[in-house]
C-alpha cells in the first residue's frame, strides 16, 4: 500500500512481526504429518532454523550441533575462530568485559588478521564425521578467501554484509562481482542481507541459492537506529518472496528466501516462513543455550565496526539445551522453546503439509496487536522475572 | 479493509477491543428495560457470560452457581475432576506450587487418565436439585465419552480445542467426524474454538448450536506469542456473526455467537456483544473470586501440554463474590464488578432493548483508545496498587 | 472515514487529542490582538473555559471567582452543597477517606436527599453581588427542580447525565422532555453530554443554547473502561461542530458546542477549539489549585452511583491559583499554566481573530504524535517529579 | 494523505521519524565516495550539521570550532553572550539552580536589555583568525540589530521564532517586513520555523538563502504541549522540500531547507536528509559535549519566555567530545556518535552520491517501528544505564 508523504513523494507501508497474525483456515492437519524441510543446492535440510554467523553464536561445536540435528549453524570466517587458534581465551575476555569498555575490546580484537591456515582447520573440523560446514565470509573476504574455502570442503558459503549489493561502486576499487564469483565456485552460495524486490531478484540473477532477508530488525543490531535504513521483516520477506516466485516461474530455478534477524520466539518464525520465507536464521535465540560458546553473551558482525560500530554486546537469559529449544518439550510457556514444535503446531492450524504450502496462509493486520499481544507478553516477562 | 502486502499479496485489517468503542444512539433506553438473555437449544438463559471451561476458574460448585444465576459454567470433563476423585489436594498442591516448576506440576498431573465414572459423577452433581450441567471435551475426548456425558443427563456439550475444524487431515486417523457426532446427539452441541466466516458457517452446518470464537487472545492463552496465530476479537466476533447472520437467512436456524477469551472488564464485554456476540465466555474475571477452586491462581486448556504447553498459571488480584461480579452492586469503578449492570447500560445508551438490537450498534475505530483509554485505566491501576 | 469491520458492517474512524495536531498558517497574528470570547443566551462571556459541575472542582467560592474572571463555574445542584447545608465537614470526610474505602463513602454520602431550599439559598450565594450563576441537574433532578432553579435566578442551566436523550425510553415512565422543558425556561440551557451529529442536532432542535461533547474522556470518569461506549474528543467535536453550523445555516441560530473532558494542557484545549468547540469545560485541571474546595481531590459525577459508579476519586498535584492557571503567568513548561496564553498563541500561531476563525484551522493526524509527543511530556514529569 | 475528520473538515496525515525508514537500493556506493556538503550564499560546507542558536548550546567557542570543521554553529544574539559581557557566571547559577527555581531564573536573567556593542564584538571575537560567523536573531531583535549585525561582518543571519511569518498582522505595530529587510542585506539570511509548504514558499519569496523546519519537535522545546501547534518532522520536511523544488524550477535559485529539532541519534538526520533537508540543524546532541558552555543542560528560546514558557532545562548524559560526535570514531553503538560516518554509511547503503541524490531516496512508513525499532532502543538504553 502506498500513499502520498508530500506533493511529489510516495512512502510504502510496511509491516513488521508485532503488526500481523495468521488466519487459521478451514482445513486444519496432524502436526505430526508436516513437513518442514527445505532443499538447498541440492541437499535436503530437514530443520528450517540456521543459526546466524555470529561468534558468539556459532563455534565449530554448535556448527557441527546444527549439522546433526539435520540443519545449518553458520560459522562467521572473518571472526575470532579464524583470526586466533586458541580462542577460548579471547572468548574469555570479552565475557568477562564490563559493558562500558566492551565496544573497544571488540574493536581491538577484531584486528587481528584472519588467517587462510586456521579458515581451512575450521572447515575441516566442522565436517569431521561426514557433517555439512556452512561458513560466511564479507564481499571483501570473498575475494580474498571464497577459493580457500571451496578446497576446504565448504558445504555453503554464506556471503554476508549489511547489504551485498550486485551494482556497488567503489572509487578504490576492490568492488566484488557477485555474478562472476558465483559462477566460479561449485558450492551454492547464500547472499545476504536484502529488504527489496529489486535486490532480491538481482541477487537470484547472480546466481544465489539462497537470499537472506533482513536489514537492522536483529537484537544485536542497531543499524536502523544509527542509519535510519530497514524495512520491517514481514514487508521485506513477502516482498523478497514475490521475487523469489517471479524468478521461479521465469527461469525453473527455486531460491531459498531466508529471514535472517528479529526473531525471538516460535510465533515470529511462525510469522515469517507464512510470509514467505523458506527457512529463517536467528542468532540471540541460542545465545542462552548453554552450549553457547560465549554464553550468555552474544554480539552482531557490525558490532566491532572501528569507526560505526553497530550493534552490542547483549546478554540473553540462560535457557535450556539447543537441542530442547529446537524440539522441545517446552518447559515454558512463552514461545521460546520448541521452535520446530511451534512451526507444526502453526502449520497444522493453517492447514499446510509443506512450508510452501504455509506461503498461502492469509495474514492479517491489527493495531491492537500492539496492546493485545504485547500487554501478554510484558505481563508474563514479569510474572517470570520473579 | 484489504491492502496489499506484497506484490501479489493481500493482507486484512483486524481489530480488537482496544481500537474500537461505542457509538450512543440518538435514541436511548431504561436500563432496566433491557432484556440480555439468550436461547440454546431451546432453553432461555437469563445470563449472557459463561464461565470457561478451566479448572481454575469452575468447579462443581461454581457450575451450580452459574446455573443458579440463569447462565452457564462450563465444567472441564478433561480436567482433574474426572482425573481425580479427592481433586481437593490436587489443587493445594497447584496453588502451593511455585512458578518456576508449576509448568512441569500442570504436564505431570494431567497425564492421570480420565475416568467415565468421574464424568457421570461430576454432572450428575451438578445437576442435583434441577441445575442445568454444561461440560466440556476435546475433539479426542469426545470420540471417546459424547456417549457418557449424553447418558449422564448433561445439558450442554461444548466440544473445544485451540480450533475445531469440521476437515481435520491426520494420517494417523482418529479424526473427530463433528457432523456426526452432533447428528447422534440429542443435547446441544457448542463447537470452538474459530476466529473466520468460513469455519464459523462450517461448524454451523455441522449442526452447531453455538459457536466459541477466539484463538489466543486470553490472559492465561498464549497460542499467539508460540504460534502466531489469532485475530483479534472485535474482527473475529463480527466475521462469525455475519457467518451466522447469512446461515440464519438461509436456514431459518439461528446459532449462538459467544466470544470466548481477551475480556477483563465490562466495557470489553459491551463491545464483544455489540460486535455480534449473544454471549461471552471469561474465566479470568471469576478467578479472584473467593468462590473460585484455586483462587487466586487460574490456568488455560492447553497449558499442561507435555510437548507444546501454551499458556500460563496467572495470579489474580482479589476479588468480591461471584454474585457481586456479575450483578453488583459495585465497589469499584474500574468495569470488573456489575458486569450485567454494565451491559444493561451500555444497551441503554446504544438504545438496544435486546441483544440482538444491540449488534445493529454503530462501532468507532480509533489510534487514540491506546493512549486516550489505555492511559487511564493505567493510572487508575497504578492508583488503586498502593 | 468509513471501512468494513466485517462483510456488512461499517466502522467509522475517530480520533483524539494525542493524534492531531494543528498545522499553523501562512498568516498569523500578535496574540494580544485575539478574542477568545464566546456568546450564550445574549450575555458575552470573555473566558472560553468553563469548570465542570464536580463537587471536587466547584463550590460557591469557586462559581463566584469564575463569574468574576468573566466566564462561568457550574454548580453541580445535586452534589453535596445541595444536600448538606454545612458541607465542610463532609468534604472533610472525602478528602481524609483512604483509597479503598472513598467509593463506598461517597455511595452512602450522595444518598442524602437534595433539598430545594438549599438549591435557593446556593443559587442566591453565588449571584450576591451582581455575579452570574451556571447551574446543573441531571434529567431526572430537572424534572423536580427546574422550576426552582428558574425562580431563584439562576443565568444557565446544564442538564447533564452521561448523555441526555431526546429520544428517551422508558418504561417506569418519569421520562424528561426536554423540549417541554426548555420551552418553559426563561433562561438559557446547556444539554449533555453527546459525541455525535445526530444527537447533537436534535439538542440543538430541542431549544439547547449549547451543548457538552464528550463521553468518557475525563480523568475522573470510567464510563468507557466500565460500558465500552464513548468517542475520542476530536471526531467528537468535529461531528458536533458539523451539527451546529448545519443548524445554524437553517435556523440562524448559533448553538454553543463545549467539548467536556479529557484536556489536561493547554495544547489540548488549542486542539479542542480548532476542531470546532466555542469553549471548553473541564474540572481536573483546577482540582489541584489551592482554593478548590476538595484539593487536592477531586471526582466524578457518575462516580457515586450505587450499583455501577464510573470514576474515582482523583488526586491532582498541588497547582498554583486558579487565576495563574487560566491567566499566568506561568512558572511551569508543562501546558497546565496560562491557559488562555496559550489558546492566544495559538491562535496567533494559526491566523485566526476570533474562536469562529480559529475553527478553519487545518488539522493534522500521525501515528508519531504518540512517540515524539508523549515521550517528551513522559521525560519531563519525570524530570519535574524529583 | 487526506481523509475526512467529520462531514465537512478533511485532515492530513503526517509522519515522524519514528513512524518511518529509508529503504536501501538496488545500487549501492562506497561511504568514502560519497559528498555530504551544501551550499549556502556561495559558500560551499562541508558539514550539513548545524549547531542550533541555543546558550546551552553555542557560545564564541562552539560557534568558532564549527566553523573550523567546515559547518556553522549559529550564535544566539539575543540570549545571554549579547546580554552581559561576563557571562560564566550566568552560566554557573544557570547550571547550579534546581528544577524547580530554573524557570523563574530564566525568566529573570533574560528581562537584561540586549545590547549592540556587545552583538559586535561576538561576532568579531567568532571571525577571528578568517572562521565564519552565522548569528540568529528574532523578527523583533532583527528590526533593531540587523545593522549592526551585517556590519560586525556576520557571514549567517538567522531570523527565528516559533515562525517567522512574511503575513504578520499586529495592531501594536512593529511588524518586521521580512522581504524588506533580506533585500537591504549582503548576507544570507536563513529564515525559520515553518512547517509548511505555502509558508515555506513565501518565505523563499522574500529572499531566504535557507529556511528552518519544525515546530515544537525539539527535546527542549513544549510548543505542542502548550499550543498545540506543530508537524511531525520528516512530513514538514517532505512538504518544505516540494516547495524548494518547485520555487528552484520555477526561478532557479535553490534554496536550503535545514530540518530543525527533534533529532537525537545519526538515524533521525538520515530520515531527515532523506526527506528532502539539504543541511539539519540540532542543538540537544552537542549539549553533553565536555565543550557546551553549560554542558550537561541545554534549554529552548522560549524558555525565558514571562508569560508562557514552552521549554525546560534539559540534562543531557555526558558525552564525548564534539570533533567525536560529528566525525567519530565511534566508542558507543546506539547512534549518537560519527554523525557524518552514519549520514555516508546512509547514503551508500541508498546509492546518493550527493545529498540532493539522497533526496530521491524511498521511505518506508511502518507502525511496527513504533515496537521493533523502539523496544530495541529502550533495551539498549537500560542495558548502558547499568
Amino acid at each position: 500500500m502506498e500513499f502520498m508523504l508530500s506533493k511529489n513523494r510516495k512512502v510504502k507501508l510496511a509491516l513488521g512481526f508485532n503488526d500481523v497474525s495468521l488466519v487459521p483456515s478451514l482445513s486444519t492437519i496432524d502436526p505430526v504429518d508436516t513437513d518442514v524441510s527445505f532443499e538447498l543446492g541440492g541437499t535436503r535440510y530437514e530443520l528450517p532454523i540456521i543459526a546466524a554467523a555470529m561468534d558468539g553464536v556459532v563455534d565449530v561445536r554448535i556448527a557441527r550441533l546444527f549439522s546433526e540435528f539435520g540443519g545449518l549453524g553458520v560459522l562467521n570466517l572473518e571472526g575470532i575462530y579464524c583470526r586466533y587458534d586458541d580462542y577460548d581465551e579471547i572468548l574469555k575476555k570479552i565475557v568477562e568485559s564490563d559493558d562500558e569498555r566492551v565496544t573497544g575490546l571488540f574493536q581491538k580484537l577484531y584486528q587481528q588478521p584472519v588467517l587462510p591456515e586456521l579458515i581451512e582447520k575450521r572447515i575441516v573440523e566442522i565436517k569431521s564425521g561426514g557433517l555439512k560446514a556452512a561458513v560466511s565470509l564479507t564481499p571483501a573476504g570473498a575475494l580474498k578467501f571464497a577459493e580457500v574455502v571451496e578446497q576446504a570442503g565448504a558445504d555453503v558459503l554464506v556471503i554476508q554484509s549489511t547489504v551485498v549489493s550486485t551494482q556497488h561502486r567503489s572509487k578504490s576499487g576492490g568492488v566484488l562481482d557477485v555474478a562472476k564469483l558465483i559462477s566460479g565456485l561449485t558450492i551454492p552460495v547464500i547472499l545476504g542481507n536484502c529488504v527489496t524486490y529489486d535486490v532480491a531478484y538481482a541477487q537470484m540473477e547472480a546466481g544465489a541459492a539462497g537470499i537472506l532477508v533482513g536489514i537492522g530488525p536483529g537484537q544485536a543490531c542497531t543499524t536502523r537506529g544509527v542509519t535510519g535504513v530497514g524495512i520491517p521483516q514481514i514487508t521485506a520477506t513477502a516482498d523478497c518472496a514475490a521475487a523469489r516466485d517471479d524468478y521461479f516461474e521465469k527461469t525453473g530455478r527455486y531460491v531459498n528466501v531466508i529471514t535472517d534477524g528479529g526473531m525471538r520466539q516460535g510465533g515470529q518464525i511462525c510469522k515469517a516462513l507464512a510470509a514467505g520465507a523458506d527457512a529463517i536464521m536467528t542468532g540471540s535465540i541460542f545465545a542462552g543455550c548453554p552450549e553457547s560458546p560465549a554464553a550468555p553473551y552474544h554480539w552482531g558482525m557490525a558490532t566491532p565496526d572501528p569507526n560505526l560500530p553497530r550493534g552490542t554486546r547483549v546478554k540473553s537469559s540462560v535457557s535450556v539445551p539447543l537441542k530442547q529449544v529446537l524440539f522441545g518439550p517446552s518447559s515454558v510457556t512463552d514461545g521460546t522453546q520448541n521452535l520446530v514444535g511451534a512451526i507444526k503446531s502453526a502449520m497444522g492450524l493453517c492447514g499446510a503439509e509443506t512450508i510452501r504450502e504455509f506461503h498461502e496462509t492469509q495474514i492479517a493486520v491489527s493495531l491492537s496487536f500492539m496492546t493485545e499481544g504485547k500487554q501478554l507478553q510484558m505481563s508474563q516477562r514479569v510474572g517470570m522475572g520473579k
